[in-house]
């Protein structure tokens, strides 16, 4: 892919700028309406943030495909090219019910792999981004590879409808660990095991861009990034997802893949 | 009780002080040392924290008895009198995984009752108090009483051993939710729900000092606070708790007293 580095200064504006936007919006009140189901909202900003990302990316990269989370996304059948992948607002639960811990989120993919990848943590202010290879970074300082601790020695995130659902062999998972953490953001929590804070992320089933951004920035510090059952993710559709040091990501792989047969 | 604008300042100085040494010695090493199990981390900074509160309260206020995390409590057979209860760290495990989300708490009772409380969230530099019949509030702002959110409009936080444990009927509650978020520390949990980031915060067996702080906060804002029962709190054992808004903390009481009959 070309122009790595004039890309990134115009990835970084355009997703600090979505976020002053989104920031500057909690002054006004916000117009929330329901999807097809309460823990699916869509708020105004989500639509106008990627337009605004969408319209910026059209405008310098007329001719790349862009696959985002209110799109209808109708001509994406496969990764070929270059894709932009993008969650305008990841958490977005939280971003109504808390105005918190929320994120931007943009990927660059190209034939399939993540070149370059944006969350910006907009309450926090931190801008977590990765390279293809150059390792990831927060507001421009490099972020250490992680340890590689086991469950045993770690917080775990798990998603909501997991932890609280039928499979058991997520909750001895939980068990082995040192405790359950949820944010509520897919986006936020990679990061979080991303920068150490947990040793792995499990979660029922996200979206493409659930995973895109995440998944570049976990694997440029260390961390692996797979499907529930081990195998590699698939950006055209949902997947139920494992992120974890490598430690831990063979001993949850291994009990979610047991407990299953 | 006497004095509630001088004990006012000085607590409010003692605790802020004490969130400073917590902060600086991230700077240094912290020497872990583990108790009966590995989710109940005891570090230098617990112990150290601890130390600096008593010494000031019993300098100040030689005559009265103090309930403290760290200490062996024998003398504390009732609560007659004026009692200081105090949770020195609480989110030990969040402090030593993750430098974050943990929280310095102080109450003061008065033959049980709660009279003043403070909760400091040190990493983000927000003291929460309250004084009995004036009300909450964060840094010196005033805090709203919560809206009265029943538990389908709201996110709760569960505690995590309760989640991932046994009990069928908090998961329940859990999916009428509109989600679960886990934050590992009760006073910060206590804190969400009072300023309706969260309707309920459930936990399975939570310590005087991890109770006293934020049950006075709590009631201030409008909350209800009592044991999973519904039965009121006894400040003199482990409770199991549930703190949410009255109609939220209505149906999850009946949900799980029906199903655990």
């Amino acid at each position: 892919m070309e122009q790595i580095n004039k890309r990134n200064e115009l990835i970084t504006q355009w997703v600090l700028e979505a976020g002053k936007t989104i920031k500057d919006s909690f002054e006004k009140s916000i117009q929330v309406e329901e999807k097809s189901n309460r823990n699916d909202l869509v708020t105004e900003m989500d639509k106008k943030t990627e337009e605004m990302l969408i319209k910026n990316i059209r405008q310098h990269f007329p001719d790349e495909r862009i696959f985002a989370e209110e799109s209808d996304n109708e001509e994406i059948k496969d990764l070929n090219g270059v894709v932009w992948i993008i969650d305008p607002i990841d958490g977005t639960l939280n971003f109504v019910k808390q105005q918190n811990d929320f994120a931007v989120m943009v990927a660059v993919y190209e034939d399939g792999i993540g070149q370059m990848a944006y969350i910006y943590n907009v309450m926090k202010d931190e801008l977590y981004s990765a390279i293809k290879g150059q390792g990831a970074s927060c507001n421009g300082q490099r972020i250490d590879t992680v340890q590689d601790l086991p469950l045993k020695d770690g917080l775990v995130a798990i998603s909501s409808l997991l932890l609280s659902g039928k499979n058991e062999a997520v909750r001895q998972v939980a068990r082995k660990s040192n405790g359950v953490r949820m944010i509520g953001s897919a986006g936020l929590e990679t990061l979080y095991v991303s920068t150490g804070r947990l040793v792995a992320y499990i979660a029922a089933s996200l979206a493409p861009w659930d995973i895109a951004a995440g998944k570049l920035i976990a694997e440029e510090v260390g961390l692996v990034y797979t499907q529930a059952n081990g195998e590699k993710i698939d950006l055209l559709k949902k997947n139920p997802v494992v992120v974890a040091t490598p430690a831990a990501h063979q001993e949850i792989i291994q009990h979610l893949t047991e407990k299953e047969s």
